[in-house]
């Protein structure tokens, strides 16, 4: 069987701050520095979604990259592109918006839309210099 | 005499919102789109410092990097990076911070740094798509 | 007034084949090299637009880039994207698509559709090492 | 022992359709859409090839990158630049030419050309937003 | 529990020349054809540092990127930049600077800043075309 | 008359130190700082040559692109690349290799053997962050 991952890339714009209500503004600073403006600052997002799996001997695909690209648009780019995450993207509104958590959150978005025998991975750049990656829970640890 | 351009890239973050207090809800919604989201949405700015002049004979520069990446530093990265620039940027209290007038207020920032005889262009780039170039007034026009 | 250029980047995929129906082969072999291949080859063509005027004091915009997008989609993606160059676009029928003339074809395209008192310059990359200007006929030298 | 991963970038251009003899016209269109365009259409292929293995301690390297440049120029480059992949392509006559078999199919060729201790990668992107890879059949799941 | 991989990229500039010798300067040019240059060449090296670890749930971080931005400052280009590998850094007194064996010191310098918990994976672009990947000792195999 | 520029780009690795004979090292260190590294240190040098003319109505090229990438190789790649360009290229045995000169010498070595009524610009980037452009003598200034 030929595995093999096929990735696409996408972007969004948002604002975002980090913070903990229930930490003082000094440990925020502290902590933080300058990404917990209180008024917010910004990044482009650059999204790469990976999907792994076997060819489809049919059609020499793993999966319809055009299927790929709407998902992406309809659980992504829709739901996060000029947006506030704070205030306005509802998995943020307890959860810190650091790089890390936000492509948890997409992976946890796309999981249930890919094929159950594919795998997923996430890796977004916050700047052209900083940038995570995230394949989903590492099961063998739990 | 040897006329060269030199140029240094810099970055910076910010979030931004298009919109304007003398206009209603309905118009800034239809002029500016998303851009006018309340919450406001940000960028990672790239930005390019153009200086042209002639090769100084002694040291074979027309100015020295290390001089014209401070002064991108101290007066436009320091100002701007991580900044919310309709909130937290005087230039922007009734200016709209669009990339063409961000373009511009940061020519008018370096112009009176950058030696008489030399030109200054900016160039910024909003988004990896978007990006705009301000060579300072076009004074033949005037 | 202050005087600023926008851009807008978007890219298009097609198929060509450079040759001339009045040249023996031997000559297009010759002249045209392996861009001659009878069999086509392709290209993933990245397009900058670039639109230069005043900005307007209402909006802060030159123009309102999602127009200019819509510019591009309308009269250059959809025109060309996936198509074979040759065969399947109007204007090639009888014009070699050079990158040089692709370039004046997509400036004719769009001309009429911006601005009489905005200039307009098209810069086409046919490959990430080749790439063309064209910023329309030099009137003076006519 | 230190394993070390060595890449070498190179690219080619080459014009492609995907379709299925064996389905009808309607068929191929629903599946390929525009990528069915009869007349072809065409991408500039940006290839990573990686090689895994130890660093021989008399030269430090893993293996010489000329060797490895000189590989790709006479397997990948000269067979696919500037063709048509189902046309000219031997290996395309049967299988459709997507991204995930354009790497499987330069994998294949490259394989017995690099040392058998070492592993083998194909990242291949057919446009800036859409890459695959591939690293050989998974043995575990045979 | 959730494992995400950041990543920081930094560069740094040297000069550097591959020969041994106890080789002949025949047998030096053999193998190392023009990198054997006496007079040394140079590269612009990019540098990816990826750390993989959990999430904390304080603070949404695997690690902060400002400790990881100014391990990369002290340890990395303070000690490389703008300097001969072969005749000023320690390291390379006795080892062949190539691309591999660079990152596999960068590697051994920044391990012992790391959490202990943590992976570390370096990444060295020699060129834009030519990269090494280390991510430590192969435990297994030895 | 459509004038269009059509560009190709090319990359050298170089060595080389900036410092003037007839300066004491403490002023060389002032003026060049790192720069001034007695060991030399190097760069991948990005390069642009830019050749504006009239479409030639036979062809549809301005001129041909495989033409212009071997004059960039002979005259720029085979005399500059993994050289230390103080003491192995002539043209700065009593010139300061800055990026300023680099590019002048460039120019002037490709300016006759492009076409007398075609224009030469080049753009030569230091470092991906640092760059330079020179298009000849300004001749209404003399």
């Amino acid at each position: 069987m030929k595995q093999v991952t096929v990735s696409r890339k996408a972007h969004f714009n948002a604002a975002h701050r980090l913070f903990r209500k229930d930490w003082s503004d000094a440990k925020n600073q502290e902590v933080f520095d300058k990404c917990n403006n209180p008024f917010y600052h910004g990044h482009n997002y650059e999204l790469i979604v990976s999907v792994t799996g076997t060819i489809d001997p049919e059609t020499g695909y793993v999966m319809d990259m055009k299927i790929l690209k709407d998902l992406i648009k309809i659980h992504v780019e829709d739901a996060f592109d000029h947006k506030n995450l704070n205030e306005q993207v509802p998995e943020f509104a307890s959860l810190i918006p650091t790089a890390e958590h936000i492509a948890v959150v997409i992976w946890e978005k796309l999981r249930p839309k890919i094929h159950k025998e594919h795998d997923l991975s996430i890796t977004l750049y916050e700047t052209p210099r900083n940038f995570v990656q995230y394949s989903g829970p590492n099961l063998n640890q739990n």
